[in-house]
């Protein structure tokens, strides 16, 4: 069949400037909060009237920084990262047209010196995600309490305990200031969930990670249960 | 930003060889059912294994049949078809990139002389669309219960009897019985909810439809709450 051209209608902002520690799915850490710029021609108020009756979106976005070349079968986390199924059964960013789709919260609409932006809450999305497409939330339509989940039947649980050593603390209040966000909590929530690929060897029972975030880099060591943020740098 | 190019990975056989007649939501009416064609190379076992674990699907597609300008505001049928929202507080076709975005069951999977099908329930697509993704729906990122929905809260009702002239009542169970489905039930469904576009007028005490289903046409006369089948033609 034909090809298809498609042009973004907007760009992410995001906090998550590399793909290790976004979150498994969108709506998992709804402390994560994501701008979406609308580009021209598409930021027209009209476009958007109404929108911010729903409560929640469809983001319809291009999974960028992965390969463009599809795998036939993927190793979903949830599965431990060592069983495979097949790239449709997944919702793997290694896919045919690297289509990506994620439910957020609609915080609200800004106007900023003539750009527009949504504000978005519980996002999955790495920074300078193109976006291709925006539809309301339909909680008659899309809201399937029955539906069989699979292999992804519950929500992942938040495994780790997170403590911080009094530097990382200090800094993470300094730097949560600066940016008018609660850090600690947002670091809280998204090192609760483990942030490591699936295949990453987990026996050992002490790892040293680096996670970047904003326009810092987070330190933190995960031994047995817990997770220890040791130091935050610009 | 950059045009994206995809490719379509399978194309719908659908009942509804027009516009006129589709469900206003997927999921609306479960007794139809359409049929997605896999197309090389994305047809191979291996990238649907494990599917099957999961009870629904989303599908991404292309409006097609549409122009290829979008609208800044568009006129839902909820609202009656007379007020206007911003099309991207819609799911209207006339939307930039044209995507689509439909949550169906999945019946099976079916191998059928080399080519792969996907056998979908309660589809709300036109023949021949071109599809660009398949995802499996997850219950707990998916399913939001107290999300708010805006001006389409509620599901549409089904508004009209469905009667059948004897005529038409025999013409119905003779496709029905030819194309190996109940096509009397599938009728009576998908006319209940008004099939009559948004902005038709509808204030007239009497009006006379056709519709093409299949490869037939059925004629049908909509008066007061009731809809009667006249007849049916090859």
């Amino acid at each position: 069949m034909n090809r298809v051209h498609m042009t973004p209608i907007g760009v992410i902002h995001s906090c998550f400037k590399e793909k290790f520690g976004i979150p498994r799915q969108a709506g998992l850490v709804e402390e994560v909060i994501s701008r979406l710029e609308i580009l021209p021609p598409y930021d027209r108020d009209e476009a958007f009237r109404g929108l911010t009756d729903f409560s929640h979106l469809w983001i319809s976005y291009l999974f960028h920084g992965v390969p463009g070349h599809w795998r036939t079968m993927v190793r979903p986390p949830r599965l431990g990262g060592n069983r495979s199924v097949g790239v449709f059964a997944s919702r793997s960013p290694f896919r045919p047209n690297r289509l990506g789709l994620s439910c957020v919260t609609l915080q609200e609409i800004q106007r900023e010196a003539g750009r527009l932006f949504l504000v978005l809450q519980g996002g999955d999305f790495l920074d300078q995600t193109p976006v291709l497409d925006i539809k309301p939330y339909l909680p008659y339509a899309d809201c399937l309490p029955h539906a069989r989940g699979g292999y992804a039947s519950e929500a992942p649980c938040a495994r780790f305990q997170v403590l911080f050593t009094a530097i990382a603390r200090e800094a993470c209040l300094l730097q949560g200031r600066r940016l008018g966000i609660d850090l600690l909590k947002l670091l809280e929530k998204l090192l609760s969930y483990d942030p490591r690929p699936g295949y990453q060897e987990k026996s050992s029972t002490r790892s040293t990670c680096w996670m970047r975030l904003f326009d810092f880099e987070i330190r933190f060591r995960i031994e047995g249960d817990r997770v220890q943020v040791m130091e935050i740098t610009g």
